[in-house]
Order: structure tokens, then C-alpha cells, then sequence
């Protein structure tokens, strides 16, 4: 479980974002000989933004956070690692407002400007004493880079993960900067998203909301690893506005499209990294669905093909095997015509309007299927909708992460 | 692959049925040393009743048999194991008139009784030739046993399978026999199920499909494998009527609750044998859900939880991760109320209302899931619906047969 993803990409250079101080200490929720409190203050007034799990058994964090989200204000974030504090009942929920009470007593703020995320094992109360004196050691640490925060909020992801991104807006250039975990496994919890997009813009809370909500659709929603949906996924986004712009309230503000296509990229690379990092991955997948009745069930379809364990396997043996991607998409529920169906692997199509070709040649698609980053094509030839999901294969890593130990 | 699975039930001794007749042929659709076509006659005005893949790129097969359904009336039956003749267009179209015209001439029916099957590589028309030599040498063959025909239908199926009941009925003893295949894999193509159900009683065709929609929606509908739907799965009921009873014609018949609960046992047994010859399957598992909001609700649950990578993996590692049962129902869509929840494994609850329980033996849970019988508990808490499903680990065999070849 140690080895890095051999998907793995390098953590980027990530700008210092005006506004924004992360801070990191040893809380020591597992048995683990590194920090797991992750610590991140931000400038006064700077604007939040969330979209969580849609999972009806999320966290109290997640309940919370929702709160603060419908505030559209934060002054700090700490993210707990080792301890999901998932299905705790009201031993749960008074961990996280103790850690809400004891920063906004440091800050001077009110306790709901206080975001907490916690992530690990599920079912045991997150332990008070352990939480205040690990928020009390990162309070007086001293400032820690992107990529120890990245680290520190990592449960078993085998590489830190971050993405940056800038944009002019208002003639100003301002700048964008992530950090996500995910895709680890932590006895006995599931695959936790935890997400954070820091920017220097000067945003509006419902502007920001809109924004994030708009891109999620296209980035963390179409990513899966195992069709598992976590009590605790989070992504937040944060804007300082240390910057100085004008703050964006719209669509119609100058610069407004620059800094979401921004927005986007950070959150686009940013869900990737997850699915780089999925147990047991051995091939990044990209599918594609095009000739939709709509975007909603091109991406419900791709969703479908991305989540089939048969379709799943075949990528990992390097199959071609596309009457398994026939099957995914005839069971997702969504319109299609089995005779207006084509199916492509790294842009050769195998079949197309509901039957194989005859003069398809399975050398070039074999070879792509070697690779580590493989392409699926679906085409249902019924209308404009479009879409493209991303996942991975399904190994015996996965099987032995999760099924060859015990909690 | 070719070892039986360790969850296999021996082939029970299965009654003849009056007005059936199977007998089995070679076709060589596949490089098998083996029968590979069954073909099974039915006395003159035997009903018919079906319930088919909801898969919406079924095969010409599920097309055809939905027609015949309609129609209510059957003379016979061919199955074909080794070409699922799915995705095939015209010319899989063309394959199974083809047979049925075959066998009509023969019959001296209308190609409209004669039911079709078809089960392995997706994608390959039927070829015409090997069918029609195929049907030709079975027609001329000697009656088979029930054994042999669950065999020929079968393709990596590890064992045959096969169950009866019987029930009175107007004061007769009706007998009821039923085949089934499922869960085996032949690339490129997916564990598609076919089962079949012979009885002499006499059912009126629309009471008939009454029956076997009811009796589906508690047992071929309450079991999976790996969540993927096949593109031909297929259960048939027929009806010779050979017993002489009044024609069964609705639930105020007597003798129509014992027939009902005659066709419940045999469909439930064959439907939790397919489960136990689940792809890599080591360990069967019931997973009732009660407290739900409905009887649909509660299958809704159920099915999430049997359809969790992280839930099956758990099971397969012996791991009583009940974290991972809480994510599973919060994750299906259906009402669930963290607070109300109760999970447990064996009959020993590990989580009340919310919250581990303080005094929860784990020795007996672990004892419990280090068999090869395993059950999970759900309470919601919320209301009276309960429901039953059946499924399987998810083993390094699973990706073993679905990624370590190619086809």
C-alpha cells in the first residue's frame, strides 16, 4: 500500500495565495509518525464556497459545513486525518464544535466561520483531548508549504496532490491554488474526497457557489473509483480577496469567465489526481459520450461504463472488449438505441450502429490498451448531449487493499 | 476457472414433467468438447410467461421473446450456450427466425411459439450453419436428463443447477422443475442468466406471468453478482397443463397459493445458486433490510449494500466493517436516517440507532464471517418494508477470470 500510484504526477509549484496561512501539527489519531492536523487561516471576509457528499449518513462535519457554506464566510479550516468521525452520534458533533470554539476563540471569530473536515476510520468519536491539543501545536507552527499541507491531509493516498491555475480579472492577475486527498483507504472507512481551492480573487459568496457548483458537475461529479460514495466527501473552495479586484457577483463581470475556466482547470486536474490515485490503479480511463439526448445522460451513461466492475477488469487485462461497454451503457438507465450505438477504444471504433466492423483492425487498439492512460468512445447517435468521466481499472490491488488485511 | 465453486450445491433428483422433453445436441458454437444446444419440447397449448433483462441493448432474442410472451403459448424451447448472438444486428435477427422456423416446420407450429435463448461471445452473429445442424442433431437425439440439460445451457458455469417443488392443486399433485445458468464469464461477454421453469399444472397464461412477475420481484431481482446487467438475461415459466387440474386463472383458484408458493421456493433456489456460483465467489451472503420506508425501499438498500465493491471485499477479507454497510445505505438513494440506523453481522448488532455500541463483541462476528454463509443486518428504523437479497464476495478470483486473459 506504501508504493506510489504508477500514475502518480509531481506536485506542482503552487503559489503562496495572499490571504491564506497553512500550518500543520501532529494530533496523532493514528498510529502514525507524521502530522494529521492540517490548519489553514484566512484573511477576514474571505468568501466560502462547498459542495458535499450526497451520501444521506455524511459526518457532522459535513452537516456543519453546510451551515457555514449557507453563511458564505470562513476565517479557518482544519482537516482532521485518521478519523472520519462518521457515525458518531453527539459525541461526534461536539468533537468538531470543540475545535469550531477553540479557533474562533484564537481569531476572535464566530465559531460557524470555522470549517472542520475530518477523514479516516468511521464509528469512533473523534478524541477531544488529542483534537484541542493538535489544534493548539498547529496554531503555534510555523507556516507550512502546499505540499506538507497536501501531505497532511492524505490518509493512505500514496502522493500529495495539488493543482494552481491564474486568471486576469479586473486587470489584476489573480491566482489559484488546490489541494485534494482521496482514493485511500483507511479501516475501516472508505475512499474520502477532501478537496480545497484557495484564490487571492475577490469573489461573492453566491457568485463562488455558482461557480463551484457549475464546475463540480464537470470535474469531482465525474470522477469514480468504485462507485462508493463517502459520509465525508468535500470540496471547498475559499477567496480571499487580497487581490483587490472588483469583487465578481456575475456572469457578466469583466473577467468573471476567466476566472472560471481557472477555477475549472484547478478543479478539473485536481479530480484526476484522485482517480490517479485509486486503489489499485493501473490505467487512467477516459470515457467519452457523445450523441446524448443531453449532457446529464451523456455523463449518466459514461458514469454507467466507468463504474461496470466487468468493464473495469477487461481495461485492466488490456481487453478490448467492448460488448462489455454495450452492456454498461444498456443498463444506465438512460435513452439509447442499440442500433445507433458505436463503441471506440483510443479513437479506433470497434463497433459502430449496432454492430462490430468488419474491417476492424485490433492491433493499434490492443497496443493502446498496453498504455497507462486509455481512452473509451461511446457514441449513442441520438442527440448533442456530451460528456467525458474519468476512472480506473479494477486490480487485484484493489482486492488486496481492501479485502487482505483486517481492521 | 474450471474449478467448482466452493458454495456449489449438488444437482438435486429432479422430476420428469408431463408434456416436457429436453434433449440436448452438439452445434460447436465454441471449441468445446461438450453439447452446447438444448432443446426442449412442450405439449400442444403449454402457457408461457417471462420476464426479461432490463438491459436496453438486449439481444434479437429478448426481442423475440417478449413477442411470444405477449402471445402467452409455447411449443419449445432452444437454448444456445457460447454466442450470446447479442449485438449482432440483422443478421442475429435473421439466425434466430432461422431456428424458429427450423423447429416450427418440424413441429408443425407457428415459428411464434418456438422460444429462443442465447448466452456467450457478444458481438458474433449466430452462425446459421452450425445452428441449423445443430437444432437438426437434437431433434433426432434421445431425451436427455434434467442434469444434462442444465449442463448444455450452462458455459463457465462450475456446476448445473437445478431445483423442484411441488404443490396440490385441485386436488392433484402438480410437480414443478426449473434449470438455471448464470455467472459464468465467456469473453468478450458477461454472466448472463437464463433460467427456465417447467411445470404440469395447468395456469392460464396472464395468471402465469402474474406469478413469475411477482415471484422475480423477490428473487431473480434480489440477487447480484457485480452490479452489471446482461444484455440477454432471460427467465421463463411454462406450463404444460398435463396434470389435468382446473386451469389456474387468479389468486381465488384453490389450489393457487400453494402453486404460487411452489414457483417462490423453486425461483428462490434457483436464484441464490446462480449467486453461488458467483464469479470467484467464496462466501454467500444474505443481506436483509428491514425498518425501510417500503418492501421496494428495503431491496433498494439491500441491493446498494450488495453492489458495494468495499462491502464485498470487506466480506472477503472476514472484516465485520460495518462502516462500510453504513456508507452503502446512505449512498442508495432511499430514505435513511443516520441516527435510526442499525447494522449487524450474523444476528449480533455491531451499530444502534447511530452509534457503535458500546458493548459490541466482535469474536462471535468474527467467527460468524470466517464461514462461508454469511448474513448482514440493516434496520432503519423508519418503518415496516423489509426485503431479502443474496450476493457474493468479491475476490481476487473475480478479477482473475475478468482480467488475466484475453479474449
Amino acid at each position: 500500500m506504501t508504493a506510489v500510484s504508477p500514475l502518480a504526477r509531481p506536485f506542482p509549484a503552487l503559489p503562496v495565495i495572499a490571504g491564506v496561512t497553512s500550518r500543520v501539527a501532529r494530533a496523532g489519531y493514528k498510529d502514525w509518525g507524521r502530522c494529521d492536523l492540517t490548519y489553514i487561516e484566512l484573511a477576514d471576509g474571505t468568501a466560502l464556497a462547498g459542495v458535499f457528499t450526497r451520501n444521506v449518513c455524511c459526518s457532522s462535519e459535513v452537516d456543519l459545513g453546510r451551515e457555514a457554506v449557507a453563511l458564505g464566510r470562513a476565517r479557518a479550516l482544519v482537516v482532521n486525518a485518521g478519523n472520519s468521525n462518521a457515525f458518531t452520534g453527539y459525541r461526534g458533533r461536539e468533537a468538531v464544535e470543540g475545535i469550531m470554539a477553540q479557533v474562533a476563540a484564537h481569531l476572535g471569530c464566530a465559531p460557524q466561520d470555522v470549517l472542520v473536515s475530518s477523514t479516516g476510520v468511521i464509528g469512533v468519536p473523534l478524541p477531544q483531548d488529542k483534537a484541542r491539543a493538535g489544534v493548539a501545536a498547529a496554531l503555534a507552527a510555523p507556516p507550512s508549504s502546499w505540499e506538507e499541507a497536501a501531505r497532511t491531509i492524505g490518509t493512505t493516498d500514496t502522493f500529495a496532490k495539488g493543482a494552481m491555475a491564474r486568471a486576469v480579472v479586473d486587470g489584476r492577475t489573480v491566482t489559484l491554488a488546490g489541494i485534494i486527498k482521496g482514493s485511500g483507504m483507511i479501516a475501516p472507512d472508505m475512499a474520502t474526497m477532501l478537496g480545497y481551492v484557495f484564490t487571492d480573487a475577490a469573489v461573492e459568496p453566491a457568485f463562488l457557489q455558482q461557480l463551484l457548483s457549475k464546475t463540480n458537475q464537470r470535474s469531482f461529479s465525474c470522477i469514480t473509483v468504485d462507485s462508493d460514495t463517502s459520509t465525508s466527501d468535500t470540496v471547498l473552495a475559499f477567496a480571499t480577496g487580497a487581490a483587490g479586484n472588483a469583487p465578481l457577483a456575475s456572469y457578466d463581470d469583466a473577467g468573471a469567465d476567466a476566472f472560471a475556466a481557472a477555477l475549472d482547470a484547478v478543479c478539473l486536474e485536481l479530480a484526476q489526481l484522485v482517480v490517479r490515485d485509486g486503489e489499485g490503479a493501473q490505467k487512467f480511463i477516459a470515457i467519452t459520450v457523445t450523441g446524448a439526448v443531453s449532457d446529464d445522460s451523456a455523463r449518466s451513461v459514461g458514469l454507467a461504463v466507468a463504474n461496470s466492475p466487468l468493464v473495469k477488469t477487461a481495461i485492466a487485462g488490456g481487453d478490448a472488449n467492448w460488448g462489455r461497454v454495450v452492456m454498461a451503457v444498456g443498463k444506465a438507465g438512460q435513452p439509447a438505441d442499440r442500433d445507433r450505438l458505436s463503441i471506440g477504444f483510443g479513437g479506433v471504433w470497434a463497433a459502430r450502429e449496432g454492430q462490430p466492423l468488419a474491417d476492424y483492425d485490433e492491433d493499434p487498439v490492443a497496443a493502446h490498451l498496453a498504455g497507462q492512460e486509455v481512452t473509451i468512445e461511446v457514441d449513442l447517435g441520438l442527440g448533442e448531449g456530451r460528456a467525458t468521466v474519468w476512472t480506473c481499472d479494477l486490480t487485484h490491488g484493489y482486492i488486496s487493499i481492501n479485502a487482505d488485511y483486517r481492521s
